[in-house]
């Protein structure tokens, strides 16, 4: 309960003060969080032989041996990335969640994360005039997050999904509006818990259409507030019900044969159900679809080829821009990607596609090379193509949660607009 | 996302075949559940020298040996009992959860989770008609789950709760209708997502209110409705901004001076927060309080002291009702339970009581010997003064959450009946 609480008020004292992270658990003092940046790990393991913190790049791309003291077993960081990152211990061998930390559905497991805060959050001389990160609450309306289970008859599951209303939603003035939809995936090894447990998403929501734009990562002016907007974010793991798998790996279902199962849930089911439950636009002209890494993936093959549903298109580190060579390596038959060919043809008539499609954004960080790269070659090919998209590099962060944010902080507002 | 379908679909075929466990993450095949509600526990640990499987009461009430087989560890428990346990793997004396199993908030950090199917749902003869527990989703309208984010003052804190509402809170033909709430808290060393992921509070709290009563656990006949109504789900946990412990032993807060502050922020922020968000019945006739454990005693601590905002009141395992030995051993100094002088003398004044409390429900599991002998002793020393209530043992359930899950399937269909 205590995690805003500290981020905002509690990391402010001063560069050599270190807290505890707002990710831990209750009562763990570990990990701890400097000013600077840097971090503390510290874990009691009596009998173990050789411990290693393991995670995500921007906290460590390649693992740390941790230093026995006594029964305990630590490592401090030098200064790491911003924002949020999965991480673990390996002890002899076995990888083991820290008991100090919260845990996050990633990787196909639950995951220990840390969250390190903004530095100029931090730094002493704003102790006075904190800055609000913008996925984390201000003072003011708040959105809600709700969740539903469904039952869906072409996976035979019943499904879960959470839905973001803006603060206005349930006013008594707002009893005949009727707002557009984001539809907004996770990433492969993740599920629908991702964007509300680490991305922040009713926070970073909440701050875009309040015009809550203290952080220095705000979009431009203050003035530029998003539109209310529902968001609703699925379960992005889907098999047809006469499949007969029912525990597929799931950082592979997407590329299996029956991932179009996933699409025909989104498109037959979920959206219906959306439309049935809440006040939308019931249209394209209301209708966004975005994801990160996989879920980028799924949102250009879904969103693409179903034209008619959607008007707005977000990839953030979209793992469709994998390079033909990462491809490869991966086992995946993906060919190159080509506007002319690519979904369907969707992308080969520009005209027609721009007069469409109101919005194609892609973003990626510039930490994660590969897809940043790819996604700079890639967006260059439609611009040749003649397609119009807004493109975006999120500067230091790799393929992790806070380039994310960042992603949806920026496309968010864009959304919608007349 | 296969959780509840597995629960009723797959742990159908028969006694010999075994399923991954619902409480699995997606691809994991361990631990696994046999119809006759054996399970094997196997985990890959190649370098470890002895693993122990430790957890709930209900699932090995001491810790339990695993062979080794080749790279991995294993064991299968006899027929254990129905219902939610907590688990995890004690690895040459480190305690490591299942990377398997989801994660759930308990025993003050996430640990892994095992839900053990109603042998009746998993008998072979049921396989045409299934029996579907009252703890998991049927056809038919859902309700939801809210989740929101409050600043307290009192606190100093950004806290968290969960709201359910009824299937039909947000029908068009209810916008005028107001509902009754009833306030539901967590155990020591949970918290607010408990009664969400551990409990299916919204599932127990939708078949009760749609008479969806075929599982034998079911209260009386199916005509017996429970009320619509909310439940709202706070932390448990609270100490006052200027307190100056802001990492106390989350076990032990309530027993601190300042556990007050836990009943200042239900009071007089949480409440008042709930009604102005919804449509609520806003006076002690249409408010109820209850909790388990920890929140039983912080239930009878707050209720009964603000008679004046609830009417209804339910206590499921209440730890007020430990032995004044078991107290002592605690480092309690709670002096043992008398009607007379207990809560300021609430109970002191039977006829004036009982015109005032509409319902006292106090339950707790048999195969929770001390308290539900506490429970016992306490309810005659209850009734010898005077005071009506209803007293209920659920049948070889110890402290966990299948008792508690039964409790509030019993409590909640005599709430706010004329």
């Amino acid at each position: 309960m205590k995690f805003y609480d500290r981020l905002i008020n509690e990391s402010a004292p001063g560069a050599q003060q270190a807290v505890p992270a707002t990710t831990n658990v209750p009562s763990a003092e570990y990990p701890r969080v400097y000013a600077d940046g840097r971090v503390t790990f510290r874990v009691r393991l009596p009998g173990a032989k050789s411990v290693r913190l393991e995670g995500g790049q921007g906290l460590c791309s390649s693992p740390v041996t941790m230093t026995k003291d006594q029964d305990y077993w630590t490592t401090t960081l030098a200064p790491v990335v911003m924002g949020f990152h999965y991480y673990w211990f390996n002890v002899d061998g076995i990888v083991m969640n820290d008991p100090g930390s919260q845990t996050f559905y990633g990787h196909g497991r639950q995951t220990s994360g840390i969250e390190i805060p903004d530095p100029q959050l931090i730094s002493s001389d704003l102790v006075t005039a904190p800055v609000i990160p913008f996925y984390a609450p201000h003072a003011g309306p708040q959105g809600q997050l709700h969740e539903h289970w469904y039952k869906s008859k072409i996976t035979g599951d019943w499904r879960r999904c959470y839905v973001y209303t803006p603060p206005a939603y349930f006013e008594a003035e707002s009893a005949a509006a009727r707002y557009p939809v984001l539809y907004l995936q996770h990433g492969a090894g993740e599920d629908e818990t991702g964007w509300v447990r680490q991305g922040g998403v009713n926070f970073i929501m909440d701050n875009v259409i309040l015009g809550n734009v203290s952080s220095f990562f705000a979009i431009g002016p203050a003035t530029v507030k998003a539109k209310e907007m529902l968001v609703v974010m699925g379960n992005g793991y889907a098999t047809y019900a006469d499949a007969g798998v029912r525990n597929a790996d799931p950082s592979e279902a997407y590329l299996r044969p029956d991932s179009k199962a996933f699409g025909a849930v989104l498109t037959q089911e979920l959206i219906p159900f959306i439309d049935r439950t809440y006040r939308t636009v019931a249209n394209r002209d209301g209708r966004a679809m975005a994801g990160l890494s996989m879920g980028g993936s799924q949102t250009m093959a879904v969103a693409l080829t179903h034209r008619d549903l959607f008007s707005h298109i977000g990839t953030f580190s979209g793992a469709q821009f994998s390079t033909p060579a990462a491809a490869q390596s991966a086992g995946q038959a993906t060919p190159p990607f080509d506007p002319k060919t690519s979904y369907g043809g969707a992308l080969a008539n520009a005209e027609d596609f721009n007069r469409n499609i109101r919005l194609l954004w892609m973003g990626a960080g510039t930490a994660e090379s590969a897809l940043n790269n790819a996604l700079r070659e890639n967006a260059d090919k439609l611009r040749a193509a003649g397609i119009k998209l807004t493109e975006y590099h999120t500067p230091g962060t790799a393929h992790e949660w806070q380039t994310w944010r960042l992603c949806l902080n920026k496309f968010a507002p864009l959304l919608f607009q007349a």
